[in-house]
C-alpha cells in the first residue's frame, strides 16, 4: 500500500486555535483525519507527524525513506530559512510537496521566498485545510503516473 | 451554472511543443479539454483563453467580471514583473488561483518571486497539467464553502 | 487650437467601479468629460484614450506627435516597470505630465519609484479626478509660457 | 476664513538666485505673492514660512495646528531623508501637499524617493512656481469636497 | 497569582561562565533567583526555562498559554533569524518582552535586526542581569494597566 | 546629588495629543513629572529638555557634560538617521539610554535600525511612558553599580 | 532559401526621426532595405517586422518557427525587463541574435543588463544600422557552419 | 590524553547513502573509524557525535568543555544561518575547525558564506572523508604548538 | 582681501576635549588661530563658524556669498547624510573644500561615503588640525590660479 | 594604411586548447591569421597582442595611440572588474570594440556586467572566432564613415 | 615523479616580516622548504613560485600544465576579485587547492567571499604555515585516489 | 635625509595628454619636478615611480621599505578594487597618503569608494597637480611631528 508522510512544522500544532482569521478553525487532528479518509478512498494511507524542532523534522524525513512513497510537508516558518531542512528534502529521494494553509506570498515580505521549494516537486498554498487534500491528490497522481 | 475563467499567459500556446523535459507533452487544447471534463463532473464549466499580450489578459480579466465565479491563471513569465496584471487581479473581485506547470521556485533565481501571488487566493505549481485540475478542485471547493 | 492627449493606462477603464476607497467613485468617462469642459474654458481641447496594452499606449503616444501639444498620462502600474513607455515618452518631443488618482508613494514599496517620471515634465498625484484637472491647468500654463 | 500654511524648506530662500536653469528666476517672495493673490481670489489666505532648519519646519507644522486648514510643503532636500519631518506631517492631522519646483525624479538617483510623501495627501512637481499655484487649487478643492 | 514565563534561549546556560567582559559574571540561576525575589515582592511568581533547542522554546511558549500572564524572553542568537520563534510569539496571545543582557545593536552588524521584536510588546537591553528585572517591572506594570 | 538628563527628540512635544493609539494619552509634562517623582524617591533628580532641532539636542548633550551623571534619550525619528546625534552621544562620556514609547521594530521597516544605539549603554522600548521610568531605574542601577 | 526574421521592438518605428544624436538618421525602412540587399548577396532573404506590443513580438517569434532559420532581434527597452520575450526566444529553437543601434551599456544604469541575452546566441551593438548588417553576416556564418 | 570532539551536523548521518556524486560512498561510521585510527597513531582519541538538531549540537559543544582539547565540526547546512551555533563555538574556548566533505563555495550561492567560520580557528573542505583526517592533523598540530 | 569661510559642523566644538586618540588634543580655537596666522601670511583672512545645527550651517553658507572667496568645510557626521547641506554647497557658487581631522574611510562603514563631496572642489583628510592648514593652502592656490 | 590593434586579454592564449565546448577549437594564432587576411582584403592591417597582465594591456593601448586607427579588444575576465583598463580605453581616443568568443551574458551572473563597455564604441559577442571578423568589419565601417 | 606547483600570490613574499600577529613569523622560504621535505617523504616534489603580478601567476598556472599534477595556491588578496585568475584555474585542468595562512572569513567582510574557490577542488585555511602542509597531504591523497 | 616615495598608478603616464578638462595639462614629469623642488626646500627628496601594473606598484611599495619615510600614492582606478594594493599598503609600515588629481567622489558612482583609503593615513584630492604638493607638505608635517 502507498504510504504518504504528512509532515507539519513549527506552530502548526496550534492550528485551529491561533489567529483563525489567517489559518481557519479546523484543528490539525481534523486535517489529519480528512487526509486519512481521502487517502483510504484512493487506496493509500497517511502517517502524520508534527514537531516544532527542525531536527525532529529532519529525522522523520530520513526515517520515512524506509516506508514513504512521498510526502506532504508544511514547513511553517522554517520555509524561509532552514537550509538544513532543504538538504534533508534533497537527500531523501521520494517526492515532497510543499503545502501551506494561507498564501505566504500575500503576507510579510520575508515570506515571499521559500528556501525549500527549489528541492520540492510541487507546491499548493492558500486553500486552508483543503490545501493538504489538494496536494494529496496531486501527489498520488504524480506517483500513479510514474513521477 | 458556475463558470470558471481559465487564463493562460505568454508562450503557453506552445505547451507540449517546446522544452518537453520542462513542460511535458500535453498540449494546451488537451489541458483545456481535461479541465472541461472535470468541471462538467462537478456541475461547472470552464472558459479558456490564451494570449501573449498582457493587455489582452487584462481585458479578459475585466470582461469576465460579468460571468466568472473565479479564475485559474497561469501568468507565464508575466508572473515575475507585470504589476499591471497584478492590479487587474486585485481589481476584479472574484478569486484567482495562480497555476504553474513546473515549479518556478526550482528554476532561475528571477522566477523565485511572483508579483501576482500577493493578490491571489491560492497557488498550485509543479504537477504539469494536473496543476490545473488540482487548482480547479480547490477553487470549486473555495466557492462551495463561501470563500 | 491646442490639443492635449489624455492617456490612461491599464485598469483605469475600471475607475469608479473597483476599489472605490482607493480610487473614488467617478468613472473614467466622467473624468474625460470634466477635462473637456475645463479645456474648452481655456480654449483648448482634449483627446482621451485608454488601453490595457502598453503597445497601444506607445502607438498612441507616437501618433499624437502629429496633433498633440502635450499629454496628460496616467500609466497605472506600467509606471513602475515599462521602460518601453519611458522610451516612447522620451522620443515624442512634446511635454508629458504624469498623473495619478491616488498617491503611489503612500502605497506598496514597489510603487515608490516611477521609471517614466525621469522623462516627464511634471507630476500631479493624490487628488483623485482633480489630479487630471490640476495637471491640465499646469500643462496649459507650461505651453503658454513657452515651456 | 480658510488659512493655508505655505512651508518652504532648505535653500529655497535662494530661489531665483541660484541655478536658474534648474529652478527658474522667480524669487520666493514673488511665489508667495502669487499664492496670496490666488488664495484671495478663492476666499482663502496663505501664511508663508521658510527655514533651513528642520527643527523650525517641525515647530511651524506643529504651531499651525491651531490655524491651518492644510499646508503646501516643499521640503527641499529634506524630502529624501528627514524622517523627523515625516513624523511631524503624520502628527498634525491637516492635509499636507508635497510641492517641488523641478521634478526630483528626473535628477540624481538619491532624489527618486521621498520619505515624506507616504504621509502626504498629494504631490505636485515640475512646473516651477506654478507647482505651488496648482497645488493650492488642488488643496482648496480637497478641502471644499470634505477631503 | 500572576505567573510569568522567563524563557532563556541558546548559550544562556553559560551566562556567568563565558565571555564575562560581554555578559558579566552573574550566572543564570542567580538571575532566575533575583527575578523570583522581585516577583514575590510584587505578588507574582516566575517560571524559568532555558533551552538551546528552538523547538523546545516553541513548545514552552505554547504550553505556557495555560498558565502564563506574560513572558520575558531572551532569544539569544535566535533573535536574528528564527521566524519559527517569531510565529510562536505571535500565536500565543500573552504579551512577550524581548530581553538582552548586552546591547545587540552595539555588536556585529548581523545583530542589528531582531526578527522577533515586531511581534513583541517591549524590549529591554544592555543592563546585564538588571535587564530582566527592569523588564519584569515593565511587564507587570503592563499587565496591571490592562495592557 | 545624581542628576539625570532627560532628552526628548522631535515631535515628542505632541505626546498625548497625536496618534494616541500609538503613543498613548499621557502628555510629555506628565511623563517628566512622573520621572521627577521617581528620581526623588531614589535620591536623584531629572532635568528634562525637548527640542525638534537636532542641533539643540546636540548642544544639550554637550552642556550636560558639566552636570549629568547619565541620560535618558528618546531621539524620535532622529533614531534612524542622525549620525550627528550618534557622534554627540559617543563624545559625551556619560552613559546614555535609548528610550521609546512604542516599539520601533514593530512599525515601518525604516524604523528597524537605530544608528544611535551602537553608542548607547541600554535600550528600553514599547511600554509607553513606563519606558522612561523603567529606563530611569536601570540607569540609576547602572550608576550605583559603578556602570 | 534561408529566411531570416528581422524583429524590431518598441519605438524602433521612429528610428531616424527621434533623438538622431543617439540613434542616427537612417530610417527603419532603409535599414530593412539594406538588410535585404545584403541577404540577397548571400543567397538568403529577410522578413522584417516591427511592433510596440510585446505580445505581437512573441506571436511573431512563435509563427516564424515555420519558416525562419534564425532571427535578428532588437528588443528595444524590452531588453531590460521582458521575461515573456525571453521565454519566447528560449522556446522557438532557432538561433536569435540580439542587436542594438547604440551601446546600451554606455547609457543609463538600467540598460546595463539584458534579460534576453542569456537565451540568445550572439550580440552586436553600437554600430548604428551597421549593427544589423554585421549581425546578419554573423548569423549566416553561424548557420553555414552548422551552428 | 588529548581528546577531540568530532561533531557532525544535519543530514550527515546519511553520508554514503545520499547523493554519492557529491558526498562520496564512505559512511559516517567509516569516517569516524578512520579518524579514531589516525588519532590513536598520534596518541589522541576522538569522540564523534551526530545530530540533526542544532540544540543538541550546542549542548554537545557546551558539555565538551569538560573534556575536549579541540573540535572538528561539520555544521552541514547550519553553516549558512545558525548564529546560535556560532555563539556556541565562540563561547566554548577550545579551538574549533570547520570541516566539509565537498566545497560549499563551488555549489549554490547561498553556500558561499559561513556564519560560523568567523569564530573558528581553521577550515578544511573539498577532500571528501579525507577533509576530516587532514583537519585532525592540523588541529593536533595546532594544539602541539600551543595554538 | 581674500576672505575664507571656515565652517565646522556638529560636535567639532568638542575637538581637543573628546576622544583624543581619534581627534587629537588641539582645540577648535587653536585650529582657528593657526588658520588665521597662515592666512595672514598669505595675505588673506579667515572667518570661522561652528554649529551643531545644519540649518545654521546652511544659513552661514548662504550669507557668505556676500564676502567669501571660498570655504573650508568640515561637515562632521552631516557628511554622510545631509542632502540639504549638499544643496547649499551646490547653490553658493564659491569653491568649497571638504576637510576632516581623521580619515572617515578608515572608520565605520557608514563613514565611507560623503554625500557632500560630489559638489565640492577638493578634499583633505587624516592629518588632524594640519588638514585645515593644508586645505587652506590648496584653496588659496586654487583661487590664485583662477580656479 | 589603416592599422587596427587586436588585443587579447587573460587566458586567451589557451584558446583552442581549453574548454573547447565553450570557446571552440580554433587557436589564437589562427584567429589572428584570419583577421590579417580579412584586413588585407579591406586594405588594412592588424597588429595582434596578447597578455595575461592588465598592465601590459594598458601599456599596449597607450603605445598604440601612435599608430592605431582603432582596436578590437577581448578583455577576457578583466571585462568584469578592471577599471584600470576602462580608464585606459577612455584615455586613448581611438574607437575600441569589445569582442567575446562566447556570450558572457549567458554564463555566470558575475559575467553579466562589463565595466569596460561604457567607454567602448561597440560590442560583438557569441560567434566564436567569427566575433572578431564581424567586429573588424564593423570597426572598418565605422572608420570609413568618419565614426 | 609527481610534481606539485606551489603558487604564492601578492604580498606573500613578506610573510614572516609583516603583521606577525596575523601571519606568524615563518618566512616564505621556510614554508617552501618544509613543503619540499614533506613532498620528498611522500615521493613527490614541489616547485614554488611567488609573484605580486596576477599576470605572472596566470602565466605560471598555464606553463605548469606541462609538468604539474596539481597545485597549492594562496591567491592572497586576489582571492576576492581576480576573475582572471579564476578563469586560469578553471582552464588548466589539474586540481588546484586554495590555501590561506589565516582564516579570511574571520577578517574584514570583503574577505568573506572567494571568487576562485568555485573552480578549486579543496580549501585549507587558518593553520599558518601548516595550512600548506595539510593541503599538500590532501592533494597527494586526492591524486593517489584518482582525484 | 627624508626620502618620500611618489607612486603613480595606471594611466597616469598620460597625465597632461588625455582628457585635459578632467586632469589638466601639466604632465607627470612636471608634477614630479615640482615635487622635487618642494621637497628640496623642505630638506627632503622624492623618488617617483609610475606603472600600469599593479604587481609593479606592489613590488615598489615593498622595496621602498628600505629607504622611504613615507609615500604619496595615486592609485588611479586601482583605488576602487585592488585589495592586493591595499594589503601592500597595510604591510609596509610607513605612512601612505592617497592622492588624486580630480575628486573621484564627484565622478561615476563606482569611484565613490576607495578600498585603499582604510589603510592610508590621509587623503588629498581635487586640486590637480597641487594635490601632490599639498600631500607632500602634510606628509612631511606628519613625519616631523612623529606621526
Amino acid at each position: 500500500m502507498t504510504t504518504i508522510l504528512v509532515l507539519h512544522g513549527p506552530n502548526l500544532n496550534l492550528t485551529g486555535h491561533r489567529e483563525p482569521e489567517t489559518y481557519g478553525r479546523t484543528t490539525l487532528s481534523e486535517i489529519n483525519e480528512q487526509l486519512q479518509v481521502r487517502a483510504t478512498e484512493r487506496g493509500a494511507e497517511t502517517r502524520p507527524f508534527q514537531s516544532n524542532h527542525d531536527g525532529a523534522l529532519i529525522d522523520t524525513l530520513h526515517e520515512a525513506r524506509d516506508w514513504a512513497a512521498g510526502a506532504l510537508f508544511n514547513p511553517g516558518a522554517f520555509t524561509h530559512y532552514s537550509y538544513a531542512l532543504r538538504d534533508a528534502v534533497a537527500a531523501v529521494g521520494y517526492p515532497v510537496i510543499e503545502v501551506h494553509l494561507s498564501l505566504p506570498a500575500a503576507r510579510e515580505p520575508f515570506r515571499r521566498v521559500s528556501v525549500i521549494a527549489p528541492v520540492c516537486r510541487g507546491q499548493v498554498a492558500g486553500f486552508g485545510p483543503y490545501s493538504y487534500l489538494c496536494a494529496l491528490d496531486a501527489l498520488l497522481h504524480l506517483l500513479d503516473s510514474g513521477g
